[in-house]
């Protein structure tokens, strides 16, 4: 279902801390707040890699992080990728780097345990095919995962709207990065035929 | 759908002033303010006049109805159950009674308007059937909906939680004296699964 872009929802209530009730002209629309929140840290995330502007967080106090040596070769060989993704690494001796930076849309986020996990991605990732592309999107996916808001969050009113604009002005508001539904409508008329009301 | 009696619903909004998202431990339900109250009145106002205990409210400004002769003779034939009702009326003359008192249950609505369509509904009831059980349920049932709450009506948390309390203690919560239904239920677990989260 292909949503318009000047789509305008307004929330309703948060369900169970986890789910927006929101109403648009048609009629009710219930939204998955973390799989909301995932589709519009990816694309924008994936907007900002490809034009290789993504906004960096540099950290306070640099991390140090100690890897297996073939994630530690994973580093030396995906650098640019890892750079143009935000995040800034350096070799600290042995198999250890030293994280100086990670992009801002994580920050919240673990970094060790975020450049652990996206390693790991990577390695699978690069194993079955090496296609810049794909990976990239995949790192943007789990990134933006991380990064989300959780299930079981309260949000107030004004989080809830700036959430639904967000997600209404992504191009595919529909879906999570991963494929999922996050929308599930009720419309009006849907609503009166059960209650015999039309 | 057989409600159980100990089930307690909270709101969570209202919809379009006309719909109560409440929840349970069963999911979602939205409740349609009108009919809901609907059961409501009917329910409490059949047992009151099963009873025959009727409450009634006197009128400060008793209200004079001059009627056309088939329905003046129809206010002599069922003056009993109209007494029985909580109508308190008295000849004045001619084809004209006098209102006194209406049941409190319909404080609120306009007594002339309501008199004269309780006595056009039993007019059409008593040429079909002179069961006055029937005619008792028609009567309540007008009654009742001419002294809901209606849609469009804005409603407080306290007044939806009321309303919502009040229905889940009738007999039949999930349709209105008419017969229509009254819920909408969205259980958790088929939210969970159009969001594939189980």
């Amino acid at each position: 279902v292909a949503e318009r872009l000047d789509h305008r929802a307004t929330p309703v209530a948060q369900y169970r801390e986890s789910y927006i009730i929101a109403q648009d002209e048609e009629g009710l629309v219930i939204v998955d707040q973390h799989a909301a929140h995932e589709r519009v840290l990816f694309e924008r995330y994936l907007a900002e890699a490809e034009r290789n502007e993504v906004e960096v967080q540099k950290l306070l106090f640099p991390v140090t992080v100690e890897l297996p040596p073939h994630e530690y070769l994973l580093v030396e060989k995906e650098a640019e990728e890892l750079r143009r993704l935000g995040f800034l690494l350096e070799p600290f001796g042995g198999t250890t780097v030293r994280m100086d930076g990670v992009p801002a849309v994580t920050s919240g986020v673990d970094p060790e345990s975020l450049l652990r996990e996206l390693l790991g991605e990577a390695g699978r990732a690069s194993s079955a095919a090496s296609d810049v592309e794909a990976l990239r999107r995949k790192l943007v996916t789990t990134a933006a995962c991380r990064a989300a808001i959780k299930v079981n969050h309260a949000l107030n009113r004004e989080s809830m709207q700036a959430l639904l604009d967000d997600l209404f002005a992504t191009v595919s508001p529909s879906t999570c990065p991963h494929g999922r539904p996050l929308l599930f409508r009720l419309p009006l008329d849907e609503l009166e035929r059960a209650f015999d009301r039309r």
